[in-house]
């Protein structure tokens, strides 16, 4: 089985990539897939899984999640179901057909099954110039705010990635292709990235 | 004008891709020459301008490099010689004509002149075995001497890099695009990398 994983800083076209790229290639595509997959499985709460695979709080840490907070408490044991269960469909989805996954520490949790992995990054200002593109939500932030929401995001990606590995989080030594997407289409990152990509499964043997 | 700038690790094949991504593009392609121009604009040894640019001793440093010591004592002026005739002589070939330079900081140099950026890096065990293909000089070393050699090397261009630069050498956020070459053919690279290349240049408006 072919697996692209793509990690990426907040705002620098990496799940736009992650996409373009499965479309492209023929693959199967996951994000926000997975979330719904766990929540089914384990009958929690989307956002509230989605809270805990983003954030890794602390168990028992007294924090208010707006409503969720309520109806969900954060336990050890939910928090551990929704992470076991994370691993477990990642892993399905892996074994069963060729496939691009954004995010979740796919391309820790699929170590065995030789991923190719993608980091994507960009400068600060093509950052918040992309989030500013995309998030119509999101126009009220100033540049200033805008900054420190990418920031506080990757803070939560590279704890979440620590969690399940020593390596560091955006570390080019963890993936095989880093793309700094300042001032490129994804459009053309993309179709170059899908050859680069068919090459290195080619000539690492997998098929 | 066009200009691309590869900084690699030792072992990794950054050298060999710079050359293919100059024969496949059509650029100049630079690396050992500029020791050799140095040496001739300030009729220094070649071997002692190599010392210079590759180490960055401290002056006055009471080190033994062999038989060039008793010839060349490093004096700081010849030092400084040495490494402003570099910049000057990386700054005349960027302004005249497409080029691919290799190491010698020229991503740092040639920062005003928007060249595009390539960091080649490989697992430690790719870079022992392309050692060994390579360098027949290099056979008697066993593969602790070898990654020590390879280490060394490296920490030589960090300390370099640091010389020009507050940013940390091989961290990606100082480059375009980094370029993992475990088990990669670095001919395979080359054709994608020349193709990408020229594609960043038109979306960065670089002629």
């Amino acid at each position: 089985m072919k697996i692209i994983t793509v990690s990426r800083e907040f705002g620098s076209g990496g799940r736009e990539l992650g996409k373009r790229l499965a479309g492209l290639l023929g693959f199967e595509y996951f994000d926000r897939e997975i979330v719904t997959a766990i929540s089914e499985q384990t009958k929690l709460n989307e956002n509230y899984v989605e809270s805990i695979i983003e954030n890794h709080l602390p168990f028992n840490f007294p924090v208010s999640f707006g409503r969720t907070f309520s109806y969900y408490p954060i336990t050890e044991s939910s928090a551990l179901k929704i992470l076991s269960a994370q691993h477990k469909i990642i892993k399905e989805i892996a074994s069963k057909e060729n496939c691009v996954i954004v995010g979740r520490s796919a391309n820790i949790i699929l170590e065995e099954y030789n991923p190719f992995n993608i980091f994507v990054y960009a400068e600060m200002d093509s950052k918040i110039k992309r989030c500013r593109e995309r998030a119509a939500t999101e126009e009220h932030l100033t540049d200033n705010e805008m900054r420190k929401k990418i920031k506080q995001v990757d803070s939560y990606r590279a704890k979440n990635h620590a969690f399940v590995s020593d390596t560091k989080w955006g570390a080019k030594e963890g993936y095989h292709l880093c793309i700094n997407t300042t001032g490129m289409e994804i459009k053309k990152i993309a179709e170059f990235t899908a050859q680069y990509s068919e090459c290195w499964f080619k000539q690492h043997g997998v098929e």
